[in-house]
């Protein structure tokens, strides 16, 4: 997607075909910083101070990492090594684990010295896969978003997101934000509602900036605003992303996205969940019970980033010490409260008969919560 | 209520008999920091930079500025121009506006020798009766409270609440905190989850340290997490105040109040809202189309308040120039959510025949939204 103009993905190649360059996202939407990664330790270091996010980037950074680590040493060990490394840095990101299953497999039938080669090429081919994925996303959605469009010609779409499922959660296009790329692209006037997203403000601080950039209209509003934008029929559709998707439809995503999806419910606005298939858990049925709710850090609570007034980036405490808090990271939300799935094979309701008529054959996908 | 173990009000008379007494609320919960208030212009800021907030205690600090403005000059000029000063500070809030009507209609019959005299009693007896208001309430609500608790002996009851209407936002005890008080009084084991309330952020700023001080049990949550928790089944009750509830039982409260009444009907958690007869309007019927709700600046969503590294309290820029936001204060909690309404009369059902079982002589009130 474009930023100042510019087509970008979120991770690539360098020019010398030496290191992998990313945008830090822990600077945004302040500063738009791009950093090469030189080696293991610089991709290790992305993926746990979170200057890349979301399961998909995070799986193709791994696998890139993985492809420096062979230049310096292509030995057995060395890959293990590699893999232990990488895959602590966020041990609950799915697509991490997957990705570096997918690379390792690969390596052991090559011999160490096309090992860095293969590795590079091979990092390249997620990359390219996530874009199609969620590109396919966008297509499917886009025809929903224009059978949505009922008002008169000009009005624009009201869509309301929550957290980032955009394409800085992926290679490009993203999950819950493609479809409004694609309508974009095809000149469909339409508006975002971006849910701040407390406590680490992806909305506000990745969506926002993706939408800006990309000169989509949109208006940040704090995450208990939603509801009452819904009741003032301010809002024709919800769309968010999934960490992970239970066999029976229920939702796993941001905290928050259940009390958007009751809001919906009571307002009689449709609500959506866009997800590729490797978010689709076919052997979880009760999302509630069964899908483990990552508790994060109490510090994302007690603590907001952002800028300054000299222009540095700093960070204010805004809970006293003495007040204890939580942070769960998710929630879940019921099937019944979905009105339907966007994935890259097309739209289907939240059942484990719609999820069947896209994938007669389940691949057998474990995803786990994170990389929010 | 307790400050460090010293029994304290949110506004009183210095020892001296000369000046007002509050605590700035801007400054907590990071400081305590007690301002005496000197003359009407005082009062007046106090009010406007939100030293003081919350309905009941903006119509006393009001009360408390006419009296010192007529230390200065008793003339009925004074008083008009003390009346306007003071009205221009939060034009919203219902108390005081009020307030002021009240003691302009004493005033009047007194010479203006005794004036300054009459406007400080005034002023006190003002006071006094939203204590006792507030102290009915708790005593109303900690009976309900004390029927909820279900669970063993030592389980605390869980109770979720919203925004800050606890004795910071009165003169003492507060309208849904005031049961809290009373059952904690009375030794039941109880904790609280305090939702953060973005932006302004009064539940971590306000309601923690409120609890914290009195040493009530509580947690932090963001606004998205309350649903959440619910779900878990770890919320018993949720109590919120009201800025305005119609004659039908429809409440309007700060934005994010309506999310949790939904999230507590899905999950069959009892959802009660505790005010005072004067947040009643029994003008109206349909509170999502004939209440007017407050959209504050934008600025509150843009920039956050909290403690520096060094110690000062610091505003950080948290949305990027160029992403709008919209900044709704308040929203309407459909009477069919609310399962009861605590008043000083009692609790009742959220209906016209609710209300008319506790107030069969209706009192001409209308109340607008505000004083958050």
């Amino acid at each position: 997607m474009r930023v100042r103009g510019e087509p970008r993905r979120t991770i690539w190649l360098a020019d010398d075909g030496r290191s992998v360059c990313i945008i830090d996202q822990t600077r945004l939407p302040h500063e738009f910083v791009i950093e090469e990664l030189r080696g293991l330790e610089d991709a290790a270091r992305a993926i746990s101070s979170m200057q890349v996010r979301g399961a998909p980037l995070i799986g193709v950074t791994a696998a890139y990492g993985l492809a420096l680590a062979m230049r310096d040493d292509a030995s057995d060990a060395a890959i293990d090594s590699a893999c232990a490394r990488l895959i602590d840095t966020r041990p609950t990101a799915v697509n991490l684990g997957w990705a570096l299953a997918t690379l390792r497999g690969r390596l052991a039938d090559v011999g160490p010295g096309r090992r860095a080669e293969t590795a590079l090429a091979l990092a390249g081919e997620l990359a390219e896969e996530d874009v199609s994925l969620c590109r396919a996303i966008g297509l499917h959605g886009a025809e929903l978003l224009a059978a949505l469009r009922t008002g008169a010609e000009a009005d624009p779409l009201q869509i309301l997101t929550h957290c980032n499922a955009g394409w800085l959660a992926t290679v490009d296009w993203g999950t819950a934000l493609a479809p409004i790329y694609v309508a974009h692209e095809r000149g469909m006037p339409l508006h975002v509602w971006v849910d701040e997203t407390r406590p680490r403000r992806q909305g506000a601080s990745l969506t926002a900036w993706e939408l800006r950039e990309h000169g989509i209209a949109h208006t940040v509003i704090v995450d208990s605003a939603g509801g009452h934008l819904m009741r003032q029929g301010r809002v024709d559709v919800c769309i968010t992303g999934s960490d992970r998707t239970t066999a029976s439809g229920d939702v796993c995503n941001k905290i928050g996205t259940y009390e958007k999806a009751l809001a919906a419910r009571d307002c009689g606005i449709p609500f959506y969940v866009a997800l590729p298939h490797s978010s689709i858990d076919w052997s979880l049925d009760d999302g509630m019970r069964e899908i483990p709710i990552e508790e994060r850090p109490g510090e994302e609570v007690t603590f907001v980033t952002g800028l300054g007034e000299d222009g540095e980036i700093r960070s204010l405490r805004v809970v006293a010490e003495g007040s204890p808090v939580a942070n769960p990271a998710f929630d879940v939300t019921p099937a019944r409260l979905v009105t339907g799935l966007i994935t890259e094979r097309g739209i289907c309701a939240a059942t484990r008969e719609g999820l069947l008529s896209l994938y007669p054959e389940p691949p057998r996908v474990v995803a786990v919560p994170g990389g929010g």
